[in-house]
């Protein structure tokens, strides 16, 4: 461990030390301003109560630590000509980065009212946590920012997303020590294993032990420091710690630290790229201590607040009714002195600036967090290269991931290059049948190699850990910077992540409202090895939720597809990849399937994203007597059975097939995008007549899509119920209900007249059902029947 | 470090040795006959094809290490006459824990048809993943479980949970490298500075380096040791080393690093409990190195297995067609040498029983392991002491989740002795205005106290940490052990733990079908900070989905309750406490709220579930012309502010309130069991009446609750539609349409005839809306009409 602190350091001139310190003042100047001041923003007259916000919001406690970091940073960017980037963990600490880019320009730049000068400065005060304004937290709106702060745990995941791939980049990550005790950021550290020195960026977390969270102390903070250092060590980590309360102290060892990683960095770096070095070095870490709410209220009513957890939000409370507290505010505000930092126009003198890069070189305005701008057409060949051959539907079996694969090994060897394209997941890429993939790109890995392992390449761009929340935190990081990806993981095992994907998804919505943020690529998830078939890991891993979740989010993000084949897997993936700012939740099977629909026809059914399977039903020009809706590869097939059941056992009905492959087609044109109007709808479903709809999720999704339809009362759902266990693929099916024989049935139970026409088929059809109990109870797999069942007309 | 590796230990004698190693060869025997068995169990005849599996399904690759850790746990307890628990975190080591119940007897005292003997072993091997069967993981149906291990990530957090308040115990958790790399596994490593060793048990972790995961290798397994112990270091514990592939040396290894790691265990606790140590020390961890698949097949079809990945699922998949793989499996299961370990019946020979415990202090045996058999009756006083008094609806005013404070610090004081109810959440036990409870407990901290810290207490039962995936996992441990808690929480920061609940209630839903399972506390929920009042927040606090999430989930355990006011908090939180086997999620509110209900009124509509406000609405005898329906604290205030606007302003319009508590009474009766008839629904909501419906969430989901019922098509539901960001509590409402002035223009727009004859009072309530706008962009606060209204009538 290095220690720098509370030293002599020699790397600051006196003059650097007074201009870094002037800039640090005026960010918590501007940063506590924001919290408190509606009007008399540079205090040009005494502080009265009417110049207060009348709701005090914000977050003071972590923002002088911010200030110091972002002070710091400049300084470095500067005299390095870094291209940096900075992640800010602690989110909550808004007022600290909207105040350091207003001071460097990038806010005036990006938000024209809010000029550098005292007007700019009333405006940048009033509109924070105020309505219309901006949020607490480091958000969308913040320049500069690809991180949300307000849900914790994803600042590293991010920050390595950011750096893979972006071999000049230096991103460095503020790690609160609140987050640092969340899932998600303790399994990030290991992201090292993955980080290539040669082909990526360099990631410096910076850990700010400010001691607590909202009300208690942090665990990282109350180690002994041998401990912590051990901790990190073991996290593949060299610690360098600043610890202290005395400014100018800090400001000297925080400059040594900043120089001695990224030092160590650059010589990192130059060993792999240059001397070819492969050992995995450790990675500097900052380890930075300083009061929680350093430079505010020392004690307020009598009790400390300063360096505690006190400090966490507004110090001062009551300042509109209590004399003191305003006068306490006044003293503190001016503690700062604002009139040496900013001229008789508000703007910041030059010795504020000092400090600052300049142009793209400034955190706020590098184009690295803007990643739309950066962003390049994805090269897909054309999907007839990859399509599986379909002369007649249902006659061959492929596995459709498998099939994918060779679509996503071809995308990244035309990036070979570029290196913009990643696939992520959770130790499940064969598992999942892409491992095509590794033709064209290893798995990413620094770590010890061993002659047994296989495709592991210190420079590949396959990632595979054992945390959907890194893999997630990752893809986010790689796409906001204004890459491509695709995160593939089990169906049931994708909840893990749905708090990460509820903030991605908020941030794409935020963002589209943003005209200065450009488009990004989607993040698309790939969901296989999905609820029907874990047949054999059984209940636990049956899962089809996912879908319900994003779907409450917002239409204008969120686009889910259900494809039943291979080849509409390929034209569903090939759309998601070249979309922007959506969120693309892909479901699709990685076990043999039938192949239903010719290249052509797949690329013709996706567009529409719902459509009617003339070779499948057997209407004859009027209305059909019922309609077997179905979505997904499994109930696709049952519904297809059950399609030929009928035609074989009642030929005189008239069946439609309808597979919807795009499941927002079944909501109100007005509610979501892709929503089909009622004519639409009708001409499909009818408006009255019985449709019997095998849905691969949870079957009441359905419902919440349709409820507003003419013929809603006659749609009747099968689907998934929370009834799984480790049985046989089809038994998966008969107890859901989602088995031909039962859809059977609900067509003979829905067609007016039909039970006592058809009681015979009806009652075939439950003997089947009770053939297969039987059946799999003695042999432990599916009856011939099923097992070697194939659509035949 | 500890080195215990290779050397020739004195622990074990020879003959505890041989009979140590037959125990585990039997157990290595089992594991890999239920994979692979259908017939001939005990190899008394050549194997042949028809013996083997159709299906072949299972992990062998953990399955040996796990046997190795259950055969040295047997040798401790037995020695020690220890109170042991373990848990399995490599869960799809089913075969393994399975195959050791059975042999300690454990499984056919549980399973009385799976007898210890030929036929039982027949019956062991038939059963495992075949359907009616049990599944591959560890799993409820396993006897000594409380750890599912379908997802990985929870095994640690689980094992504090069982060990808190739970001072003879020792849980033993075995935590494999994949799951290591999951963020709530490496998150949950500091559960340590949580850990009382007075009042509760120890933890040992064993953390099992078979090096690979399904496809790669693991990041754990390939830091060089060094690093590694700095990180076990780093986490709080003292490594302990066993590494090896030949039996005998680690056979010696692990009893000797067992007897060190209990030895260190005895002596912390013995410093804490007898001499009045409280400086936070080391615990002891396990690693052990061991091959995964050790013993199974080195080799097949030319490559390396054992000690590979391939090794992780069925070493040798194509038995039943490839002459050569049956003889390899001949082979390898021959290789244990059967014949040693079972008698003529198949029985296990005395040697191979040696090392086993008896009774309850078998690992299949503990009732720790089935917490129901050890639950208590929750002391609860009288609500009545807790109430809040209520002569008319609305005219005091209190926050709903600090008066559960109060009660919540009854329990805690109550259960004092007891110790047997915990308040968990991460930092927001004061923030939800629970703080009332540091007058019953403190909060649980082990490391460094500051003289500014305040409530910490060594012996506390609250425990707050910033990570729910810790929280949930504690608390799961804790009442699958048999014990009473709750999880306070910000409701949108819930879906952390999205996909933990669901394993939770799937574990409940099958251990509910287990008649030896007796049925345990509930996992109480209370979420607050909740979507409306994050106003201040923002829009990344904005989420109430969890109740779309659970409401997914199996009906006969999953409960949502939405209290609209003090009262009805204490009656629902009475009810969930009180309750067994569900998971109980309650929504409420931490601000001001109306008091709306007097304890006993409240008690009488809690246990209807839903009821009519007569006080509240405009009805005279007849049917209403309109109803207003309200499930949650906010939309109630909002439905009643209309209701009084509707009789102010159209004196003679019959509006009818109906407000919900427990939303799953909107559901069939058939589907759930709080469902209502549709008789009882139409009493409540008429049957084709317009409805107007204020709901706390996604409105979409009453859609899909009540799409069946006989008015569903004059329902219309206002609710949460993600329009979220920084503004005032009433904007919140107003941005989602939920406010009473559109709830008002949706009365007028729906009552047949209405919309001609109230078109003035529309025009005021759309005036109104904009006079908001404009206000609250000046002002930043709610208007005086809004900030100021009570119900008054």
């Amino acid at each position: 461990m290095s220690k720098v602190e509370h030293q002599n350091s020699t790397v600051l001139t006196d003059d650097e030390l007074r201009t870094l310190d002037a800039h640090w003042r005026a960010a918590n100047y501007l940063a506590a301003g924001q919290i408190y001041l509606l009007a008399n923003p540079l205090l040009r007259e005494p502080l009265r109560a009417e110049h207060i916000k009348p709701r005090l919001l914000g977050h003071w406690g972590t923002s002088p630590g911010l200030n110091l970091v972002y002070t710091h940073l400049n300084r470095v960017i500067k005299a390095r000509g870094l291209d940096a980037l900075c992640v800010w963990g602690p989110g909550h600490g808004g007022p600290s980065v909207v105040a350091n880019s207003w001071l460097e320009g990038s806010y005036s730049e990006t938000y024209p009212d809010v000029s550098r000068d005292g007007d700019g400065m009333g405006r940048l005060f009033r509109q924070f946590s105020f309505p219309g304004g901006v949020p607490s937290h480091v958000a969308p709106e913040t320049p500069g920012s690809i991180h949300e702060g307000g849900e914790l745990g994803y600042a590293l995941s991010h920050a390595y997303g950011a750096a893979f791939d972006n071999p000049g980049l230096v991103v460095a990550c503020v790690v609160g020590d609140g987050e640092a005790e969340t899932g998600p950021l303790a399994a990030s550290w290991h992201s090292n294993k993955f980080l290539d020195p040669v082909h990526d960026g360099a990631v410096l977390p910076i850990l700010h032990l400010n001691g607590y969270k909202i009300a208690n102390p942090t665990v990282l903070a109350r180690l002994p420091e041998a401990e912590l250092d051990e901790l990190l060590r073991g996290y593949g980590h060299e610690p360098l710690h600043v610890s202290g309360d005395d400014p100018a102290k800090v400001h000297r060892a925080m400059a040594e630290a900043f120089d001695t990683a990224l030092d160590r960095i650059a010589g990192i770096q130059r060993g792999a790229r240059e001397e070819g070095a492969t050992e995995r070095s450790p990675w500097p870490v900052i380890v930075l201590r300083t009061p929680k709410g350093w430079t505010g209220p020392a004690e307020v009513d009598g009790v400390p607040v300063e360096g505690t957890w006190r400090a966490h939000q507004v110090p001062l409370a009551g300042v509109r009714e209590n004399p003191e507290h305003l006068r306490q505010l006044e003293r503190w505000l001016r503690s700062y002195r604002p009139e040496e930092l900013f001229d008789a126009d508000g703007r910041p003198v030059p010795d504020v600036l000092d400090c600052l890069p300049e142009g793209v070189r400034r955190l706020g305005s590098t184009p690295r967090a803007n990643g739309g701008l950066l962003v390049r057409e994805l090269p897909i060949d054309s999907l007839d290269r990859f399509a599986v051959p379909v002369d007649k539907p249902g006659t061959s079996l492929h596995e459709p991931t498998r099939v994918l694969g060779d679509l996503l090994a071809q995308v990244m060897k035309d990036t070979q290059e570029r290196r913009d394209f990643r696939v992520v997941g959770p130790d499940e890429t064969a598992s999942n049948r892409l491992q095509a993939v590794f033709d064209g790109s290893g798995k990413a890995w620094q770590a010890e190699v061993l002659p047994v392992d296989e495709h592991l390449d210190r420079h590949g761009r396959v990632l595979e850990i054992l945390s959907e929340h890194t893999c997630q935190g990752w893809l986010e990081g790689y796409l906001l910077t204004g890459r491509h990806g695709l995160f593939s993981c089990y169906e049931a095992f994708v909840h893990i992540v749905d708090s990460m994907v509820n903030q991605h998804i908020k941030w794409l919505k935020t963002s589209r409202e943003l005209p200065w943020r450009a488009p990004i690529a989607s993040l698309n998830y790939l969901l296989t090895s999905h609820v029907w078939r874990q047949d054999h890991n059984g209940f636990s891993h049956q899962d089809p939720g996912f879908v319900d979740h994003v779907m409450n989010k917002s239409p204008e993000v969120v686009r889910v597809y259900l494809p039943p084949d291979a080849n509409t897997l390929l034209s569903v993936a090939d759309h998601a990849l070249r979309s922007r700012d959506y969120v693309n939740v892909i479901v699709a099977g990685k076990q043999p399937c039938f192949d239903w629909l010719s290249m052509d026809a797949a690329r013709a059914h996706c567009a529409r994203g719902a459509g009617i399977w003339d070779w499948a039903g057997s209407e004859n020009g009027g209305e059909p007597d019922a309609v077997l809706g179905c979505a997904g590869d499994v109930p696709t097939q049952e519904v297809l059975a059950a399609a030929q059941l009928l035609r074989r056992h009642l030929p005189h009905l008239a069946v439609r097939v309808v597979n919807v492959v795009d499941i927002a087609r079944l909501m109100p044109r007005e509610e979501h995008p892709h929503g089909m109007t009622d004519f639409e709808y009708d001409g499909l479903f009818t408006a009255d007549k019985p449709v019997i709809f095998a849905y691969h999720g949870y079957p009441w999704l359905i419902h919440r899509l349709a409820y507003r339809r003419n013929g809603h009362r006659n749609l009747h759902v099968r689907g998934y119920k929370e009834s799984g266990t480790t049985t046989t693929p089809f038994d998966m099916v008969v107890r859901n209900d989602l088995d031909r024989y039962r859809l059977v049935m609900d067509v003979i139970d829905r067609v007016p007249g039909l039970a006592v026409r058809a009681a015979a088929v009806r009652q075939e059809m439950a003997d089947a059902r009770t053939r297969h109990h039987a059946w799999i109870r003695e042999h432990g797999t599916d009856m011939p029947e099923i097992a070697e069942w194939s659509w035949t007309v």
